[in-house]
């Protein structure tokens, strides 16, 4: 299954990864430091900007990824879907100080096309980070990165993304609705 | 429908908005400047912080509520649900300039009890804000807001919120799943 979503993914235009993380998915982050690789599960983070891609991330400097992302200047931001819930749990409520993440959740590191950081396979989406500004890291551990790469499953076209509402508790993705009769072309 | 919306509203702990706000929902923006109201649609923010709690937001110089908000240092985000669709999408594609949008989309204003900003009865909750940050205002458009004040409608539980995908499409809240079993304590 892995694999088969893997071979379905294509590029997909970096200022439109809005479609994926403005509905607010939890995110796995994934990084690599001095060889090391290291997954978070993230719920904080935002879309900043189409153009350059811009998006902010809380990660919190209690996190073992935080150094890593920091030093690394770089990670990639992958969507799982609700097949990856449990593991996306484990992966929140375990530290990457005492283990191989990958290993230990049975996820495939696979090769950016431009960052270090790897991606993971068995996600949905894979988009490749550069740290753009860390200008408000040290007050409030927000990372500002520049999508550079971004890689998507053809299908399904509406993942069912979780989306935490803490609590442990999951909002699972609904229906779709297409509203786009209503807006103003400009606004599309 | 709108009055008993309301009336079911209890305040609700500001520690804990991110239940409403990290699973990525659009949101109404109000807001109030010498006398004039005006409501923005917006889908890019984040959870920044618990205590305080804070709030990020990206309110482009291109909209009206950029200059209202940044001048009152205060706004209200407002939850609406999957009943408010028309009015979100026609919230977004028009002018506070040029009209008031608490007449035009039949909404109604309600004083809020921290801030002079109005609240929208309509919406299943509220929650007053503060400007807590303007540094990265001029640079990002971002605003980080601390929420002072939140009310929440008792029911439904699960608000069906709507998350947008960009081009007029929106994915609406689906189900929950509660998986707090598979945390560990100290992470719920």
């Amino acid at each position: 299954m892995a694999a088969l979503a893997r071979s379905r993914k294509a590029d997909f235009p970096v200022s439109r990864v809005r479609q994926y993380l403005e509905p607010g998915p939890i995110v796995l982050v994934s990084s690599r430091l001095r060889g090391k690789t290291n997954i978070m599960t993230m719920g904080w983070h935002m879309v900043l900007e189409f153009t350059p891609a811009l998006v902010g991330c809380l990660i919190s400097s209690g996190n073992h990824s935080h150094e890593m992302v920091r030093a690394s200047r770089e990670c990639v931001i992958n969507l799982p879907t609700i097949g990856l819930t449990e593991q996306a749990i484990g992966i929140g409520n375990t530290s990457g100080a005492e283990m191989d993440k990958f290993e230990r959740f049975g996820l495939t590191a696979e090769a950016g096309e431009s960052v270090d950081a790897p991606l993971i396979r068995e996600c949905h989406a894979n988009f490749e980070c550069r740290l753009h500004d860390d200008a408000m890291v040290d007050k409030y551990d927000l990372f500002i990165f520049e999508v550079v790469k971004a890689h998507v499953s053809k299908r399904p076209k509406h993942p069912e993304t979780l989306h935490y509402t803490g609590d442990g508790v999951f909002m699972v993705a609904g229906k779709v609705i297409d509203r786009s009769k209503l807006f103003r072309p400009g606004m599309l």
